[in-house]
């Protein structure tokens, strides 16, 4: 069977178009979409997403402030940084890269964050917003680009049997209520499932987010499924970056599947763009 | 098969007991663990749920501040009144019933009551701590109830596929969540799922909350499982109290079943008032 690759980047693409229109309307009335990133330190990772992230926003015309904080800010300092982008009416979303620095109250910032600027989906406001299937906050932006993949690509979702494996906040468990609330039937596997490849099986969409390298191949997969990879890692071995499942295994025997990389991941700042423009939309 | 009938009554003796000696050794400290209950008018199922809420305060040691007002209440006096028990530091939860009369912004008093005291779980505080498994909040009672009953008689949930049908945000979702946190593997069954009796056959443990009176027959079940029965609804037919399940066709077949009336609805207020002494303790 030929399995349909489930690119992101045309996702991306469609969703940059109507951003562009919609930050331009938004310049007529004199309203620039911003996005403050805040970052603590220079981790590897935190420096990798930010580049993406900007190269997003400039391309859709939201303006960027980078807020770079040393690693051994003090507290009061970096509450007080948070604080004011939180007031700052010309910031419509705030990223702030976590995990913070140990020193840090990661959770006291977390509650911190106005849930109406929190763009990359991390407070409680956000959350509850999730799980309720209302607009408090921003859905987390990887489980939001898992959505915008079956939406881009004409994947209705109503009906379906789907099985995510992971429980994450950041992606299993939101991802689970956003499928459940366009009507899927949407079981979640996690560490303590017994049998995951059952499970999956079963499953007509099956979306793998447990963030184990190459763990999901031809066991858990039949004909006629839609897979979903939100893994990456790079794999030491192979020497090159590698999703959740085995692509080679699935590729061939299901209907559809996202590559790594490529798929899910070239979606997310297209997302987190997309809630910067939505924040700006509700002051306009 | 002889199928063990889980009643409520001996979870509710259990916890009463429990909550006595933790008042108890409030009054030691001053502190009487006090229910704020704001009613509009006088519905019927209202004044149902706080005379047993009442009776099931007094039993344990709980004082009950009845708030009455009147049907065409103004929302000023109401959001007033609601602001004033936010804030009294001797009201230690909130029992607010919903839905208020349609003249009155419900939503904006759901945001408006503080989590702290949020008693019932409905708030979004509340529900975002059951959807991230923090102490944020209160779990919906009926939803924790069911847990109750599961702890109370032993039934190890881990490992379990359980089928929720019913995807409501006070029992549904919120105990989807809570199995889920227990390491079950959960499936959400619900209007748009296809074959509901499939999914139930295949869980270990079932819990039946769509509302839909008597609609869980033998087609869903098989022998071996637990059943929990949260629906509750007067059949007119019948002349009696019944439940989502069909109780004699239930019976000798699974393992485990909770009766109706009798079953979840009697350990209800008894959650209710383990929040409010939650709540006071937090203050102690």
């Amino acid at each position: 069977m030929e399995t349909q690759i489930l690119k992101g980047a045309p996702v991306a693409a469609a969703m940059n178009e109507t951003m562009k229109a919609d930050t331009a309307a938004l310049k007529e009335k004199g309203i620039v979409p911003t996005l403050a990133v805040l970052r603590v330190g220079a981790r590897a990772d935190d420096l990798s997403y930010e580049r993406g992230a900007m190269k997003r926003a400039a391309a859709v015309g939201i303006e960027v402030r980078n807020v770079v904080l040393p690693e051994d800010v003090d507290g009061d300092t970096f509450f007080r940084t948070l604080e004011e982008l939180n007031e700052d009416a010309s910031v419509h979303g705030i990223l702030m890269f976590r995990p913070l620095p140990k020193h840090l109250d990661g959770e006291k910032a977390r509650q911190m964050l106005v849930p109406s600027k929190d763009v990359d989906g991390c407070t409680d406001g956000s959350l509850a917003g999730v799980f309720t299937n209302t607009s408090l906050g921003f859905a987390p932006c990887t489980a939001q680009a898992a959505m915008e993949i079956l939406h881009y690509y004409g994947i209705p979702v109503s009906g379906l049997r789907a099985a995510v494996i992971g429980r994450s906040l950041v992606i299993g468990r939101p991802v689970a209520m956003m499928l459940m609330h366009e009507n899927a039937t949407v079981t979640v596997c996690h560490t303590r499932t017994k049998d995951v490849p059952a499970v999956t099986r079963e499953a007509d969409l099956v979306i793998a987010a447990s963030g184990q390298m190459e763990s999901v191949g031809r066991e858990y997969l039949r004909e006629g499924q839609i897979v979903i990879d939100v893994g990456i890692g790079w794999n030491e071995e192979k020497q090159k970056l590698c999703g959740d499942v085995r692509f080679e295994e699935a590729e061939g025997l299901v209907s559809a599947l996202t590559p790594v990389p490529g798929g899910v991941g070239s979606v997310t700042t297209a997302v987190l763009c997309r809630h910067v423009v939505d924040a700006a939309m509700k002051c306009g």
